[in-house]
C-alpha cells in the first residue's frame, strides 16, 4: 500500500511511518516544520533533543535499507498539496499535520485564527486534492474526543440516531468543544462528512484519546529514531506533566478538583488503530467515525498511578491541586462508546504503573534538560477581572 | 443605542442600516467591498446598478439629516476589528459581512478556502473584540437555515433535548450543510456558541431562510437608495431567477425534480426580525438560536407562484425543469419550527402574487439590463465523469 502520512515529523506522525514502512509499505512524509516553530514560539522544547526529520529518514535508511519519502511543504498550500497527491498517488492518507494543542489556541485572538485556518484550510485542501487525483484513496484523519466535550448522555462513535417527535434520522453527534483547536477538529469533521456526502470520498475520522507512551517497537531500533515527548503545558499533555513533576521533586498538580474524565491510549495502541482502520477502510462515500482509545481516567486517578510509580522508584511526590486555567466541568457523567475498533482487533495495552515507571525511567536520564518554568499553566481560557 | 452592521454594503445590510438611522439609532456601517469583486469576477452584476455605499450615504443624510458612519475595511484583519469596535463601542452588532452564495463556494478548492476562511476568521475577530473591548455588547450573527440541510425530523431552534440510553441533554442541533458556504455558518456557530460558553458574550444567532423582494418603506424613500437585486446563478436565489426568466421570456427552470422545500421571508421581515433580536438581547452567556422564515415552499410551489402572477401580467411563461448542479434532496420531509420570533412580536408579510407582480414591475423597468448567459446554471456540485 502507499501510504500519505501527513505532519511526519510528529509525535505521532514519525513512528506510524516507520511502523507501515517497515511492514513494506511505501511510505512518504509531509511536514513544514510549523510544530518546531511553535515550540520555539512559546518556548516548549522537548525533554529529549529531536533530530532532524531528515536526519531520522537517514537512520532508518541505513538501519532497514527502507526509504521513506519527504515532501516538506504546507498543506494550506493548495498547489503543493495538489503536487503531493498528483506525485506519490497515496493508496491511504493519514492525516496527523495539524495544530495539535488547545492551550496553543487559546493564547488568543491570532493564535486561535491560525490554529483554525491552518487545520481548516489543510484539511480542504486535502480533501480536494484527493478528489481532483485520488478518488478512491482512503483517509483516515485524527481529529480528538475532545471535540465531544462532556455532554451527559453516552458519546456514540459519531453518528446517533435520533428519536423526536415520532420520527427519527441518524444524524451527526452534536459536540460540545472546549477550545478554539477542538472547534478546528469538528469543523474538519464538517467539512469531511460533506465531501463524503458529495463526492464520494473515503474518510475515517478518529476522534482518538489522549495518547502518551514514548516508545514503539521502531523508536528503540536506533539511537535518533526517537519520538518527542513534551512536558510543558502547551503542548505536554497531564500524565508527561505528571511524570515530568515527580521527577523533578515537585507536586503533581491535577487542574482544578481533578474529576475532568478523559479516554486515553497508549502511543503502540495508536498504530495499531490507525493500521486497523487502512486495513479496513470506509466504503466509497461513507463518513465513518471511531472512538479511538482505550480506558478512561480522570486526572485525579491519572496523578495518583504517577505517584504511586514515583514511590516505587523511591520519589516520594506529593499531589497539590492548582486552579484550573481552563474552563470545563470537573465532575460530569462521561461515557464513550469505543467498540468499532475493537471489533477490528485491536488489542489494548493497559496504562499500568509499569509502564508509568518506565517512562520516569527515561525521563530520569534526561533529568538534567527540565525546565521547570515551562510546566504550570500560562495560558488560561477566561482572563477574569482583578 | 449603537448598532454596528458588519456587511453594510449589501442586500440586507444597507436596508438594515437606514431602519436602525431612521428610528433614531446611532449606526454605522462595516464593508470591505468583497462582494463587489466577487460580482465582477464571476459576472454576476445586479440587475439595477448599485450606487456606492458612499454615495447612499450622502444621499440618506440629505434626506434625513442623520449620519451613518462608515469604516472600510476586512473583518479578517484583527487590527481593524479590533480598531473599529474600540472606535464605535457598539452595544448590539449586527453580522451579514460574509461571503453569502453557495453556488460560489462549490466554483472550487480556492473559492471553498476563500469562503471559509473569509467568514469563520472575520467572525472569530468579532467574538474577540467583543471580548477585549465589547463584553456586554450583543451580537445578531446571520446564519442560515441551509447549515441544518433536510433532516427527517422536525427542526428546532439551534438546541435539542435529546433522550438517549436513559439519560437527557440539551445539545446543539445535528447539522447537515449542503455547501462549503453553509459549512462555514455552521464552523461560526460552533466558534459562537463556545464563545459565549467561556466568555459569556450574548449572541443570537439567526438561520435565515431564503430572503426575497426588493424594497422598504426607506429604501423607496429616494432614488438611490435601493439595495442589490441579484439574478444570477450565483448571487441570485430562486425567486429572483424565476421572476427575470419570466419578464425575459426564458423557461422557468427549476432545478431537479423541484420537490425543495425552503424556509422563506420578505426583506422587511429580516428588518423587524433582527430590531426584534435587538430589542430583547440575549442573556449574557446564552447562544441564542432563531429559526427566521416565515412561510415554506417548494421549489415547485415558488415556480407556480411566478407563471401565475406572469399570466396575470399578460406574460405566458413555462416552467422546464433543468438539470439539478447541486447534489441535495428533491423530495423530503421539512417541518423546522420557527416560533421564537412570532412571541417576540413579528407578523409576517405573506409571499402573494401582489409582491411577486410588484417585483415583476420593477425588473419591467430594467429589462434592458437583463444578460440570459448569468441566469443558467455555471457551478455544479459534482463533476461527472464523462
Amino acid at each position: 500500500m502507499r501510504v500519505l502520512i501527513l505532519g511526519g515529523d510528529g509525535y505521532l506522525g514519525w513512528p506510524t511511518a516507520m511502523y507501515f514502512s517497515r511492514k513494506g509499505h511505501e511510505v512518504a512524509v509531509v511536514d513544514n516544520f510549523n510544530k518546531r516553530k511553535w515550540e520555539a514560539e512559546v518556548d516548549a522544547s522537548p525533554l529529549i533533543p529531536l533530530p532532524s526529520l531528515q536526519e531520522r529518514i537517514r537512520i532508518w535508511k541505513r538501519l532497514t535499507g527502507k526509504k521513506i519519502q519527504m515532501f516538506v511543504g504546507d498543506l494550506v498550500h493548495e498547489r503543493f498539496v495538489a503536487r503531493v497527491f498528483e506525485n506519490f498517488k497515496p493508496d491511504a492518507i493519514i492525516h496527523y499535520g495539524e495544530q495539535p494543542s488547545a492551550p496553543f489556541s487559546m493564547i488568543g485572538n491570532e493564535r486561535a485564527v491560525e490554529t483554525q485556518v491552518n487545520n481548516v484550510v489543510g484539511n480542504l485542501n486535502v480533501i480536494f486534492s484527493m478528489k481532483r487525483s485520488s478518488p478512491n484513496a482512503h483517509l483516515i484523519k485524527l481529529g480528538t474526543m475532545g471535540e465531544y466535550g462532556t455532554p451527559n448522555i453516552d458519546i456514540e462513535e459519531g453518528w446517533i440516531t435520533i428519536r423526536h417527535k415520532g420520527r427519527k434520522d441518524r444524524l451527526l453527534f452534536p459536540k460540545k468543544p472546549g477550545s478554539f483547536y477542538h472547534l478546528s477538529k469538528v469543523h474538519d469533521s464538517a467539512n469531511l462528512e460533506f465531501a463524503c456526502r458529495i463526492w464520494n470520498l473515503r474518510v475515517t475520522d478518529l476522534n482518538q484519546g489522549v495518547v502518551y507512551g514514548i516508545e514503539t517497537e521502531e523508536t528503540q531500533m536506533a539511537p535518533g529514531l526517537q519520538t518527542s515527548f513534551h512536558y510543558d503545558d502547551i503542548f505536554g499533555t497531564a500524565l508527561n506533566r505528571f511524570c515530568v513533576q515527580a521527577v523533578a521533586g515537585l507536586p503533581i498538580t491535577p487542574y482544578g478538583k481533578g474529576g475532568q474524565k478523559r479516554g486515553f491510549l497508549n502511543i503502540v495502541d495508536t498504530l495499531r488503530c490507525v493500521e486497523l482502520a487502512t486495513q479496513n477502510p470506509a466504503k466509497k462515500g461513507e463518513f465513518r467515525v471511531f472512538n479511538q482509545f482505550t480506558e478512561v481516567f480522570s486526572v485525579n486517578e491519572l496523578a495518583e498511578i504517577v505517584r504511586d510509580a514515583a514511590k516505587k522508584m523511591g520519589i516520594d511526590a506529593k499531589v497539590k491541586h492548582v486552579k484550573n486555567p481552563r474552563k470545563e466541568a470537573e465532575d460530569h457523567y462521561y461515557k464513550p462508546v469505543h467498540k468499532e475498533l475493537l471489533k477490528l482487533g485491536l488489542k489494548p495495552h493497559k496504562l499500568s504503573e509499569v509502564l508509568v515507571e518506565s517512562m520516569m525511567a527515561k525521563i530520569i536520564e534526561h533529568k538534567d534538560n527540565i525546565e521547570d518554568e515551562i510546566i504550570m499553566p500560562r495560558v488560561v481560557w477566561e482572563k477574569k477581572k482583578t
